[in-house]
């Protein structure tokens, strides 16, 4: 996947999680917060709601995998070349090996929050240890190459190994909206940095290159990673506040009770 | 900012927050444990002086932002020298970088003392990001220096990611008084450390320079750091003898239903 | 034990732990859960459980210490030639240090559960050191060895400090399902993991050796050591689901008065 | 201090911290464990423990500043040579100011355990200060040395740091027998292997000195300093063991009342 496409398609699916969490962990702690006068936020809602997201994790990690192994020029489930004595297409078999544990992290999602038979903390635990490969694989991926390269790499494992200890301390404090939030800034700029390194690396549209050697280049890089952040700041910023108009609104026009007729209409 | 000025103005502002910091923690512990007899420390007192001092930050982080922009060899917010095909004044930009996260974590005070809408362990969230992301950019900011200028800004990164984990710490232990004296012990170090950093790289009033490659300077520089931090828990320890001592008085001379009656006509 | 057996061996231990632990866990867990209908999982029996286990390790770790002192090539305790002045067979030596501490782990175990003398999260503690220190004298093991066979004991390097960090946590959340599991996949890891490296270092029946400089192969055992993990992590659900079944099926069949009859006759 | 004494004397202090240690945390364990029948370890009589321990810490910190200040070829308070125009004697001063943290912590612990104005944590957090700077201004300390000096000294380094962080969770943790019991470990530790390094480096009696740069010297080491560890571990058991049968006799020899009396008439 070394091409724009490669970042941009994963960069995606994080953008749109980020996205997702940033609208659905404000609704969430809000309702629990004006309990009685909310019932969109019922406990099997947002359990039902964690079992749709298991789904399309796991989803897109097939598709992932499936695409990493059967583009044209992926290695088709072949491993290693007999002939030429060397190993095939690794790139690709290390993306497939991070979509794997993604797809891991929402089995265990859908087992965990479809059944009641694991504890409910495996979940998290799961999601830390699919983003720690994720970020583990990562490192031992840029060896030899350019320097600038290298450095948006390196620029991105921030948001990786941040993002699974975060995780990881929400196994110890679940439903803490404030480790909620940090994973979703994490997340969001976790998409939109692979976009970013697309554009680097691989400049669409005929662009110049960057030049790879040049420390201002990584200079600036390192701010614009600061740059992102602050958008995913306000991002989830704009998203709170509109959560928050939305739910006082909802509550202004209909009384409880109509709410939990319309709910229960469902 | 490579000047004697560019240290001694931020190392101001964090000398007047840890100032600050060591008398309104020490009397607000004092005044939690001390319930019946003190009515100065009230919950909604002190959510006020947070309130002001988000103000005061976003306020000191807006001019810190203005002036990099536009002292006079600043950028005036001209990011790429199309000419000469360069980056323009990065490092001005990198400090700006470093106040706007300063700005975002007031601006997230203001809202989040000054309403409810807000979960109140957001601020410390985001004041521990703003401290980590000032020691991210000092990290690749010394890329190429001379060795005591690299050690000194080094010395002071011990200060900000400490600063940084304990803030971090305070999401989950809120209000602990340790790790606020921590956190504000910290601070007053960054902030006289900033001092000595321009002391010892831009000496002022035409002292001679200090070798930059003496290895003796460089161990000298590590035991002063140490100093520095002793004189930090000093001032730490005579401010909370004189809360202590002002508080016991307070309560000496008026009785509890004076104070009531000096607080509610406030 | 620089062979094919000296890694296959502890490599062996250690999966046999984590199978075991596999089925405990879950086991302690569902009983734990559901305890108005099972007998099964009572206090006193885990206890003696952790007992039997310390013995196990005791003596598991005592067999080991005796065989790299008493194989045919090694110290028998002798640490010094005097004769030659240098150290003496420091390997074995170093190999019988890891295995003391696994052993004083098993002792503190006996007596933490076979007595009530010993504050309980002690065993944990121990154990948490012990793992600590196998990784400890592996870092310091690797000096100049071939890139594959220093890569490969630094993949196993992972499983170790992450263990111990594991089990560190749980002298604070004691009985944390989520731990214990991860604990065990870690365990696991670390013995197929043992395993590999016997194969890809020492291959057995004449296969071809690996070329320890081609970095290809560095990239595939990378790979490979997640491809273990995700093997960890299946283990663990098909033991959970084993161990969930034969529990429904055990309530199922007997009533609760036969099962208390069954146990307190045992 | 680059001579044995040096080592040894430093060393000496921490074993003796570390035995009284080993002494007390089981003693007060075991007394909280059965209240009913033990009235040797009262609240107030620990506190005024801890108030003595403070004593004994900040005159050991002042005898072992003024030692380094003023030995025959000390800095006799000389920081800076302004005739040859360079720094004077800074190892001296290095460890003065290692002393003077433990001074400060010792304070602290005087006034926290003496006073009621101090709140009660602050003591482990400054302890942890005094440990960690320690580790700081060792690793600043090790520049341009051989490599089994160094290597002697980062061994060290793991167990001021591990000690660090250990008291430093103890703030959050107040009373953790089993954090009580590593940090006890680690402060033999610390001293036996400064023993070790007085005995490396500066053998006394005229034994032949070790070859620094022989690489099987610094895999004994690292072995050594485990078996330094395990020692700690036995030391902390046989201490244990003996607190624990002392106080089962204690119990069996007096009846309630008597004790009290006893206790009284102290």
């Amino acid at each position: 996947m070394g091409n724009f496409k490669g970042h941009a398609l994963p960069g995606s699916f994080f953008l749109l999680f980020g996205l997702w969490w940033s609208v659905k962990y404000p609704l969430k702690y809000l309702c629990r917060k004006n309990k009685s006068a909310c019932y969109l936020g019922s406990r099997a809602g947002f359990q039902r709601l964690e079992f749709v997201e298991g789904i399309i994790k796991a989803a897109f990690a097939l598709i992932g995998m499936v695409a990493e192994q059967f583009v044209p020029d992926g290695p088709h489930l072949k491993l290693y070349n007999y002939e030429e004595q060397h190993w095939d297409h690794l790139m690709n078999w290390q993306h497939a090996t991070m979509y794997l544990f993604y797809g891991i992290s929402g089995l265990v999602d859908i087992v965990a929050h479809g059944t009641n038979t694991l504890p409910v903390a495996v979940d998290r635990m799961v999601l830390s240890l699919a983003v720690f490969i994720e970020g583990f694989l990562f490192c031992y991926h840029l060896h030899g190459r350019a320097m600038l390269d290298v450095h948006v790499h390196q620029l991105l494992l921030f948001a990786i190994f941040g993002g699974a200890v975060c995780i990881f301390l929400e196994v110890f404090f679940r439903g803490s909206i404030v480790l909620e939030m940090l994973r979703t800034s994490l997340c969001i700029l976790q998409g939109s940095w692979l976009w970013q390194i697309g554009f680097v690396l691989y400049p669409p549209n005929g662009s110049p290159e960057w030049n790879q050697m040049d420390h201002t280049n990584m200079m600036f890089l390192t701010m614009c990673y600061c740059w992102h952040y602050a958008f995913a700041f306000l991002i989830l910023a704009v998203n709170y506040a509109i959560v928050y108009c939305c739910l006082s609104k909802v509550r202004g026009v209909y009384s409880e009770v109509d709410l939990r007729k319309i709910l229960c209409s469902l």
